[in-house]
């Protein structure tokens, strides 16, 4: 069996997470880790065994390289995908691509001169559960699909220095969820968005100018009706729900304990532990399956599951997002 | 014990209901019965030992009678509750009030003349799980209030001949779950709404020109999101689920079926009997607490707790969702 | 519509429970009531607008009366099974029969001389949750039944007073569980007892040199095996849970709350309330059903659902379960 | 970080789960494998990068090797065992450690002069699950145990010839369930048994003679009552669930099924998917807490967590049972 040996560019927290995958997987190998601060290059390197590169075109360029996984923080993005490109090398992205659709945009027109697969990160598309949930509505067990609606709460909000960078809520958190309404309604476009949203608790948010509560509708072409609502703190956990709404049933891709432990006492019954806590634990699977489709996808060369413009598209939504947000106004989405 | 006596009108589907629970209540005796089809009224007066009346003037001057409830069409209600007002007797009266504001508003001022209660029958306030899930809120149990998630299905929709009388989804059913929001909002009024909807499946809707499927967003004054989504079809029967969420913990009043049943098979686990099927059905002891609650407000002297201001309010939320659904834009409502 | 007419005999506490479902049930009125305690007996006929008999024969040869309810201390019950069925009414009677195998024999005897029908109290047969899981067995939801488990544990035990006098735990408490099997199993006697428990924790149960904690497994002729577990004392409500497998499938029938609420926080999710207190509330339904029964078998002259036999078959159970308790081994159970 | 290196022996189904997981686990390796038939052995041992042992003494005595998996049948368990033991490797051997509990005395006398641990592969013990409910019972969450329940059901039964050597159906499943119950009550050991059981339906059970159905009590020398059902076909699934009883509460270790997908349409409502179907799924975590485990102790020189003596009393119980099954009678358990 052919190995992929992979450029692993970034090892901050989530770049970690994808390290240890590649290690597990039997069909995966880190070639080579780059990342600014080379001492943490240094130290996953030594974990898996593999060389250390001083930049992340020498990382890209390593001829042993198959694929690149790009960590690093969102404004080297697109730099590092036509780099990967030009070098003709498969090409993983954490969302998002980036922050200004303008970039976004060029870099896809940029892309089109290279014949390299570019998978995007949106990791909830792999979680088993979300993804059992939408197979099962392609074939048919609840009829014709008519609402969606996403529960998607973090358990505590991130620090104002992230924030300043994050591009706001619905550009850095929504952008997930407006990618899952995508991931479902596959050929059938969002067509239309109403957004609302404020600050209610958050000062990180507050130093930051951004929202911590959001609530959403949007509609596709076929008319599906979706709701999203959001907040930045949960105090039971990491918040996930998909309910899908068909004319002969309804599945609902609910929320996940650590144990099927229940407890009954005085005080309650029924108890279950709080839910898995963050994206970590709650996508830990997710992450799994999501570089074994990737390495598949390579291996045969198939067309990637999420691709470029999947990602151009939930930037453009979570733009139009912030324009419904501020005109108060159903916005009509331009996806050209 | 003082027995109260009650001058029904109007013996259709919900005028049955209310008769066999004041026949049930031990506090409560039906005095006359009046109904424009008066063989309807003659068998419901002799099932209760009562008497029929033949004109809704004949039951509600009765000099037995202490309360006149009132469950004919809609267009009699507000003539029904001035005549019974005039006449000094406890009042209630189903929802709608009215179709026209102008009628409520003009009902209102009339109304001012006399000192009697009135109590709007906005059924799901008396629900033991939708109760007793805004009590424990009022009690701290999930601090502060941020979003309320609404999910209300009819399991099919009503007649073309119905839909064209009743004012359309937004006033004869989401009417339920703009109550319900100002329910449990208590004193932080709805100051904006933004709904959409459209007709997905419904040949009675479109013979009404009206929608089958619809979602909304409101914003409290004090900036609680609130979420309601409706549909004219649930396969799996009358689906009506609360969600409180606040910033220490979240409580869902949920479906209920009719045994505590699970079933385990090679197909499936866990499943239960499917909920219980409609309003009748899921509303029964909201439907006796109501009546026990409007009792006890006569017999003790105390306001009502759903007046008719109350009613008033849920209308202006439904006309300004229809405004919204037009002009798709957020509308901020106006209660003067 | 023919009024049946009690003479209610015993308005202790299961008493008032019957005479207030008497009293709400249409089909029937409380002609008579008779107390060893006059006072209580008064305080009862002025709720329910009914006379008061000042003996047990009053009673029951009350020319309007149609059925006597037995609601009296266990020792006065064959008694009063035998002069209500020479006076020709019909009867029902709460469980147990009598403590002692012998008299039950004899009033058995003794009834054959008259053709009345006799009900005995086993209220779980009328549970909706319990019934319907008995009917989808039948029906072959399940396949081939194999195994019953019945959870049936107390909130709290009864005083050292009550125990001496109750036959002890396997008369008065698992003789419902015992019943609950029978009912299950039909037509397939149990043949086979094997019961063991004892005393952990319980004053009362010390002072009535009783057991509070049990297990017990059976075998009906057929070879569907069952497991009993029994405790006086559950922290969390009355634990009454019944298993049903098949060879295609289970059914559950679980334990029930009164609202549908469920609750997430930092320490727990999908917290419900504590379940359904004890057998007044858990069985609320079940004691209206069975009076429910109880009229439509006199309405419509059918046989009793739950018989004498049904009562005598519990109580040789029950003394089995002893006599294993005793000598440590397997009991063949003889109903002769 | 010292990785310890494995001889693995027998790579049959239970094999090559292990195999897996020591490949997966960063601090193990496969050094080498041994199996009877030779080409498993080396399609295992390419799969891993190891060596083939040509008989099991080489495999023991390579002098890389740290630790002996044993996964053979089980009549070399004890002769391997003892070879390991003089060639000083810990030990882990997989359940039963014989079925002849002569022999297993002999091994263990004979296992004195040795100073290495032996680990048997009670897989229960290591599902977070069941480990945490065990764990919270021991933190006081429940207050004093007082009864024990376990369904165990497998989803289909083994073949006649599996059957003929298994040691019938208390030594090759219920064995776990007796070991499950021991981990439970930790230094209260069972002192009495009565078991029934019988064969209803399995054909393969017939062949060889024995049961497919079972229902168990035990007594712990504190009073604990543990009750075990048994049956060899469950139609949904592997049924895998321990309900601990206490006077403060109740844990249950429920069932897991693979998303947390619930349906509802109009059948049934709340159905989640099949439960996890067999060992493998159900207790894919525990087989690698197990190895961890196994590790850890050799890496820290810690005694093993199930150790032999565990062995020897859960196949002491399984005779009992069977002794209880013959003569119908409670059975009071000897260890020495």
């Amino acid at each position: 069996m052919k190995i992929l040996k992979f450029a692993l560019l970034g090892v901050g927290r989530i770049g970690k997470i994808h390290a240890a995958n590649i290690a597990l997987n039997p069909k995966c190998n880190i070639e080579c880790i780059y990342d600014i601060d080379s001492s943490a290059a240094n130290k996953i390197a030594g974990l898996y065994d593999s060389t250390v590169a001083l930049s992340p075109e020498e990382a890209i360029s390593n001829p042993n390289v198959d694929a690149v996984y790009i960590c690093t923080s969102t404004p080297t993005h697109t730099e590092y995908i036509l780099s990967a490109a030009k070098a003709g090398k498969a090409i993983f992205c954490e969302k998002p691509i980036d922050l200004d659709i303008n970039s976004v945009n060029k870099c896809k027109k940029e892309l089109e001169k290279y014949n390299v697969p570019v998978h995007i990160g949106f990791n909830r598309r792999f979680d088993p559960s979300h993804f059992s949930a939408n197979e099962r509505k392609n074939k048919g067990e609840i009829g014709k699909l008519e609402q969606i609606i996403i529960t998607s709460r973090d358990p505590s909000g991130p620090s104002a220095a992230y924030l300043k960078v994050s591009g706001g809520m619905f550009r850095d958190m929504t952008i997930h969820d407006f990618d899952l309404a995508c991931f479902i309604l596959q050929n059938d476009p969002i067509v239309e968005i109403y957004a609302t949203g404020h600050r209610l608790f958050s000062t990180e948010a507050k130093e930051a100018n951004d929202i911590d509560t959001a609530m959403i509708i949007m509609k596709s072409e076929s008319g599906v009706l979706c709701h999203i609502n959001n907040s930045r703190h949960a105090s039971y956990g990491y918040d996930q729900r998909l309910e899908l709404f068909g004319n002969k049933g309804m599945l609902i891709s609910d929320n996940q304990t650590s144990t099927s432990i229940t407890k009954y006492n005085n005080e309650s019954t029924n108890s279950k532990d709080p839910i898995l806590n963050f994206f970590i634990e709650r996508y830990e699977v997710a992450y799994k399956n999501q570089l074994e489709n990737f390495a598949n996808c390579i291996i045969n060369k198939k067309p990637p599951t999420v691709n470029f413009e999947n990602g151009r598209i939930a930037l453009i939504i979570a733009n139009a997002a912030y324009e419904s947000l501020e005109t108060k106004k159903l916005v009509k989405i331009n996806y050209s």
